[in-house]
């Protein structure tokens, strides 16, 4: 990968520097004093690392009226020039492909949506590298570089070895998808657990930036959890963690998928939702888009269902806030469509569930739309630019 | 703090050599390299830090047959001399008070116990002072320095204020305890919650030496967990965290005093247990000794009910598995003593519950004196005296 990268290479070489620049990308514009404070760093150290910085064209410093050039340091708040590179971050899903362009800020320039051919890697690896292509055409309008590329699926994957190791959606067990990307497109590539790739986004961009404890809990198909702790994001020591979907709510509950019964996503995943409103009334709901209708137009079993699916959801991000104890709870994901079915029924069983001040917690709704999962690949992409040694961020 | 602490400084002023210090103390004897590797720092960072603790006799040379000086670095593994300086841990129970004088590497010395007089912070104070006069005198003996104080207390304590948040075995709320057993004993005190405390043991003498990301769940009248991620303790941002007492295994479950139904507390816990057998026999159990005695004479009632609380605790466990993904999970606390009741039944409801590879998480028991809590207090005052920052130890 190293070679790679050669093409471009990040003037930050120290875990300081990487840090700093990442303080920058996350707070700025802010003042060299202010990055120093917060990296724990000297502000001689937070000067030093900064300039190459802007010589190179990351950082630029802002116009500032009341500028005190007599201190001797520059007092002007410095930002991260966004427009400097461009990175692809790529989400596949159980039907589609998603890619997105984006800037050295993550903000979303262009965006492109496939169809998966099938689930055979070949194929969809295929796929993936025209849509990185298609959107590399575009950046070369800008004359930007493209400089990284994120790829996000759901699953057990291993983001250091680069490989996937089990996807249930695309039934792929240890495909080496960066190694297979990297060759096909010529980038540097970073694959991420879906999940854990939108708490990388939040974390640096989002709802997030700041915090060294909290949580994202996707809300659709499956039911995720990304979990930031100490400044970094848990990945688990055998590959799993954040499994919030199959946190026991009822013993006695529905089966799930993965053997037991009662799991949260086996109460509030999509297909169960969909299992429950048709057993129940015997109708013959469609998709969620109908379920949803449903419950809209006042039917008492599909509202009942979205009820359960609430209190289930709710119990799980107690759980996660008796154990963890994080600052906030950003829940988010396509399912939030409904959110108006569950939203009482999730924050009344948070409530009831959580032990003592674990429920000061701040539990927020973030809609975010489908594209936010393929940016949250971007963000990936833009981390293993930034810190090739995998440091955690600043806090 | 800072002024107790003059009588005796420890000679490692910066977070790389308090770092190095502590990778001695925990995985010594090492040699100098070693240390450097597992620190992450140069080795001559490591050489040069290193001789000023010789210097003040906290570590040692360890002699060795192949040593080569003409290497220009000495060779020789060094180690911590734990008989440098002792520590003083205290456990408050809700009936007992008890305190161990520690060696340097939080070996036990001597203990003390005491029955609790009475609830009031005032009188306990005064008894723990007592007890903590008694070691001292023992101390003067081998002529040498007592250099901190531990307290650990079960409940919401914040350890950086030095504060008893609340306590509901000792119905303590907001008591400065740190303050004022300083003003006391005239010793550094530390004071913690006291399964974060005993994690903090494990983590730095016991099963979780080495590891970034393990957990100690513990047994007995409460069930309580405490969490290592990222290669340090979680504390949770608002004082909980570590609650697997009050994950739900079965919202249909026994009423638990925290307001819900069917927490791992409310069916594992002692006061859980015996109140099964008691409402289901009619019999009057005076104690957990009896109840275990019960269920070893084959009563049926009583084994079912440890073979319920086995499955809550396995299921318990398997939430913290899923959710972060730990190396190992150590199983410990005073209930162990029924541990052949309920083992298979924490093996099985784990394996059951646990989600993919979360599954090859390492689960042990490990037995436990009632004094290793108070030892557990021990070495948080270490801790406390070798990196007065709270830097994260080395992983």
């Amino acid at each position: 990968m190293s070679s790679l990268r050669d093409a471009e290479t990040f003037p930050a070489h120290t875990p300081a520097a990487s840090q700093i620049f990442t303080t920058v990308l996350c707070h700025g514009p802010i003042t060299r004093l202010e990055v120093a404070r917060r990296a724990g760093l000297s502000p001689a150290a937070v000067t030093k690392a900064v300039r190459p910085l802007i010589e190179a064209g990351y950082l630029v410093e802002e116009a500032e009226e009341q500028t005190r050039p007599a201190l001797g340091r520059p007092a002007n708040p410095v930002r991260v020039d966004g427009s400097r590179a461009l990175f692809v971050g790529v989400k596949v899903t159980g039907d589609e492909i998603i890619a997105v362009l984006t800037n050295l800020c993550c903000r979303i320039r262009a965006a492109r949506h496939a169809p998966l051919p099938g689930r055979e890697a070949e194929d969809v690896l295929a796929r993936v590298a025209d849509l990185v292509a298609e959107l590399r055409t575009e950046a070369e309008k800008s004359g930007t570089p493209v400089l990284g590329l994120g790829v996000a699926v759901s699953g057990d994957v291993d983001r250091a070895a680069g490989v996937v190791r089990w996807s249930p959606f695309l039934e792929w067990r240890d495909i080496p998808l960066a190694g297979l990307l990297q060759k096909a497109t010529g980038l540097p590539v970073t694959v991420d657990n879906d999940v854990r790739a939108l708490t990388v986004a939040e974390q640096w961009f989002g709802a997030g930036v700041g915090l060294s404890d909290f949580a994202v809990v996707t809300v659709g198909a499956g039911i995720g959890c990304g979990l930031v702790v100490h400044g970094r994001v848990v990945a688990g020591a055998h590959g799993v963690a954040g499994e919030i979907g199959h946190v026991t709510v009822d013993p006695a509950g529905p089966p799930c998928h993965c053997g037991n019964r009662g799991c949260v996503e086996a109460i509030a995943g999509d297909a169960a939702i969909l299992r429950r409103i048709r057993d129940t009334t015997g109708a013959e709901v469609a998709g969620v888009p109908e379920a949803v209708a449903l419950a809209h137009a006042g039917d008492p079993v599909a509202r009942d269902t979205y009820a359960r699916a609430g209190e289930a959801i709710g119990r799980g991000i107690a759980t996660v806030a008796n154990l963890l104890g994080p600052e906030r709870v950003i829940i988010s994901g396509e399912g939030l469509a409904a959110y108006d079915l569950f939203a009482e029924q999730i924050r009344d069983a948070f409530a009831a569930a959580a032990f003592g001040s674990a429920a000061r917690c701040d539990v927020k709704t973030r809609p975010l739309p489908f594209e936010e999962w393929a940016r949250g690949a971007a963000a990936t992409a833009i981390q293993s630019f930034i810190r090739a040694d995998d440091q955690p961020p600043s806090r």
